[in-house]
């Protein structure tokens, strides 16, 4: 409650640029901003009050529901203002964007985006930007200690004489602020330059650093028809997707962090291998220039495997095998340790090393052989937990998408939206939910659907579930 | 090659029944098939005298090459009836035909079945009925002793005093036979009864009882419009998708042993829950009476599920949450040790232990806790091989499912296509390869991509993918 507490009162420092924003555009909206803000400080004080003096250890099960019921509170607080500002949209409406904010999904239910007054388009920017450093501490200190998903692969490295980098978690936080803060200012600067306006440059910026993708315009980032600013948007992307340990460690004079990161390594060459067999596709087969296949498909591979989901085309008028191709990069993910979401780059690389031991050991079965992830030893505890997280991810997907079928969608629709939702990536397939449509089309019962599904997949399945299991409430 | 050859020589006998069926109907397609039979018993019986007199004792790399060897070769030889008939069709066709028999998936390529000379709806049926008893010695045989997939789980009860059924493997084989011949003709009794001609009774009780699916109708089951026929075919599709062992058991006295069996238990289960769950469905949402509901969804969730792959009527029609709900019962399957396909009942309950387990060591990481299965405890190595195979099954259809939309396929039928192929169902989903269609309308690439991928499903896929890896070939 403590610390559930302070981040209300964090979120409600969060609503006064778009109070700021309105003010200044003359936009009534500005009184539901600080009545929001208001409300929510005073929620967030009185939990915070109520508990202070008290011993601010937590012990794991305090843990799991720290997770869950931390997102949910902010998400229902970030609802108000969009619930009560000018855009007259219900509460299931609100609660799915700012659940879609927070998670950094980037899926909308809005739309006339580029005629929106400067509060809304400010706030849901900052809802993803705050969700994108609130994920990487997540990932970094608290999804470790759960051991949930075989993330305990970090826990043992802290305790490695090379790498320790847990221990300090409050020093962490503010640093890998720092860092956050830095690469998003230097992103907001190159778009300026690049020809957005100050205020799309600021917004763009927050929402790919957080690899959200919420944008000021229905035709996101193809609105602006510039290679420039698909290409900064690219690399920054990119940045959002790679550990942050790794800018933490060449600050402090690794220079070689990123180049020894075995999950970097992995992430771009997943994103070259992608982007050079899709070109050569739309090369030959949909008489693309050699230019324009490699922009395309590079920027839009790059948004969906980092979980972004910016478009710059309607990439679901390509043909079966690209639409194919980009439902399954929906669940690649960034790595570990970053703001994006997926099942993530580290368990492909130790799926990969546990299935080539498996099949060794088919062939000799007395033989004996270890696996390695960089330097560390894949225990069979984080084999297990890999392995589990991976298949959950998939059945849980598909049991969405059967759950989503029977509200009434179709099944791309379902399966996709489900898919785009668990992965936090934004986009969908079909001609509803796809690259050029939105979610406000859907009913209120599968939007409620698809922003738990948010939740799910941004705190991987089990911090959620194990909160269902009687074996928790036992005392 | 010894047992190769032998296998070949089998398939030559299995050509006379056909060959007689033509002559009969005065078809002069019997020539195909007696010069089929030539030739196949002549490479038959190279293959097996060349090797006349060696030590039989196989070990583990020979029996991986035997399996897939094996399968690839029935199917090539199976092929050449089909081949050279009057159907007029190209190899691609005939070998995903015969293919598709052996495995007992069921997919065709065939139209005017209803008009077709007897002797090729005979051998289509004979494929079925000779691969299904191939299954069955296999899964019960070899794929314990190759660990494929945790399928060491019956290693270990082996060596149980109470299960000691594969020390004589031989016996166990005629055992077996005798059991699914006696369950074959008991069907096609009760079929003839039910008004079906004995000829269609034969064939329709070979392609239940080895979970096939073939029929002799365009509209499969439905032609006859007869709910008893339904029933019994219900009724015996269950029983060739219970483990094999029950019977024998039974057989020596064990009255309990299909009741303490946990997988029957299981099927069963599940049966009734989709059933009842469905026809809900369809009674509130599709306005059908409730004996309508009943009768549908019982038996084309049957044929499913234990993977035959009849159709008594054309569900793609029911709706979104219909359609899904095939969908993702195309990947259960039956039990293990029977003929049917799929992941099978028994991982899914290897898996809920471990899924059960994990979570609760989440919240208590220092408990020690076994997981069971019946009076099993599930090793780390069964829960690995389950999980790495549950996995592997859902990641390979995924990535067939892109190959398949590279060669022109829609997502959907794509998608369907490989699940149905990988779990030996029969009928995908959408307009093309749905429960009405068929596969002749595919390109050729898509069926021998699909041919592969029963096989690839068929064999549990290690057993296929050890020969992909160096080690395999290394001494």
């Amino acid at each position: 409650m403590f610390i559930n507490g302070l981040l209300l009162m964090v979120l409600a420092f969060g609503m006064f640029p778009p109070l700021l924003a309105d003010l200044i555009a003359h936009n009534p909206d500005w009184q539901v901003f600080a009545a929001s803000a208001v409300v929510t400080m005073f929620f967030g004080s009185l939990l915070t009050l109520s508990q202070y003096g008290r011993d601010l250890q937590l012990n794991i099960k305090q843990a799991f529901m720290l997770t869950t019921s931390g997102w949910l509170l902010l998400a229902f607080f970030a609802a108000l203002p969009l619930r009560f500002s000018a855009l007259n949209i219900d509460f299931a409406d609100a609660f799915f964007e700012s659940m879609s904010g927070l998670t950094t999904t980037g899926s909308t239910v809005l739309t006339g985006l580029d005629t929106m007054p400067p509060g809304i388009l400010l706030w849901r920017s900052i809802l993803q930007w705050m969700g994108g450093i609130g994920i990487i501490v997540m990932a970094i200190a608290i999804l470790p200690f759960l051991r949930s998903g075989g993330m305990q692969l970090f826990r043992t490295e802290s305790s490695d004489t090379s790498e320790r980098v847990i221990p300090r978690i409050k020093r962490m936080t503010a640093t890998l602020l720092v860092t956050y803060a830095l690469l998003t200012t230097a992103c907001g600067l190159a778009l300026w330059y690049a020809g957005m306006s100050p205020l799309d440059a600021a917004m763009h910026a927050m929402t790919t650093l957080s690899t959200g993708g919420f944008s000021s315009h229905d035709s996101s980032i193809g609105y602006f028809h510039s290679a420039l600013i698909e290409n900064i948007i690219l690399v920054f992307m990119i940045s959002g997707s790679i550990p942050f340990v790794a800018y933490f460690k060449f600050a402090h004079g690794d220079k070689m962090a990123f180049r020894r990161d075995p999950q970097i390594r992995g992430l771009l060459g997943i994103l070259l291998t992608m982007t050079l067999m899709l070109s050569a596709w739309l090369v030959f087969k949909d008489n693309f220039s050699i230019f324009q296949a490699l922009r395309m498909s590079a920027f839009n591979i790059v948004s969906v495997i980092s979980t972004t989901g910016f478009v710059s085309t309607d990439y679901a008028l390509w043909g079966a095998l690209p639409v194919g191709a980009f439902f399954l990069m929906t669940f690649i993910g960034g790595c570990t340790g970053s703001t994006s979401g997926g099942i993530k780059i580290l368990r492909f690389q130790v799926l990969r090393q546990v299935f080539s031991g498996y099949v060794w050991r088919l062939i000799y079965p007395h033989g004996v052989r270890t696996t390695q992830f960089g330097d560390t030893t894949i225990s069979a505890d984080v084999a297990l937990g890999v392995l589990v997280f991976t298949l959950s991810f998939l059945v849980i997907t598909g049991l969405i998408g059967l759950l989503l079928t029977s509200l009434g969608l179709d099944l791309v629709t379902a399966m996709s939206g489900a898919a785009t939702a668990v992965a936090n990536v934004g986009p969908g397939l079909g001609t509803i939910i796809g690259p050029s449509g939105t979610f406000a089309s859907l009913p209120d019962a599968a939007k409620w659907v698809l922003a738990l599904s948010m939740l799910l997949g941004r705190l991987e399945f089990f911090t959620v579930l194990v909160l269902l299991t009687p074996g928790y409430w036992r005392h």
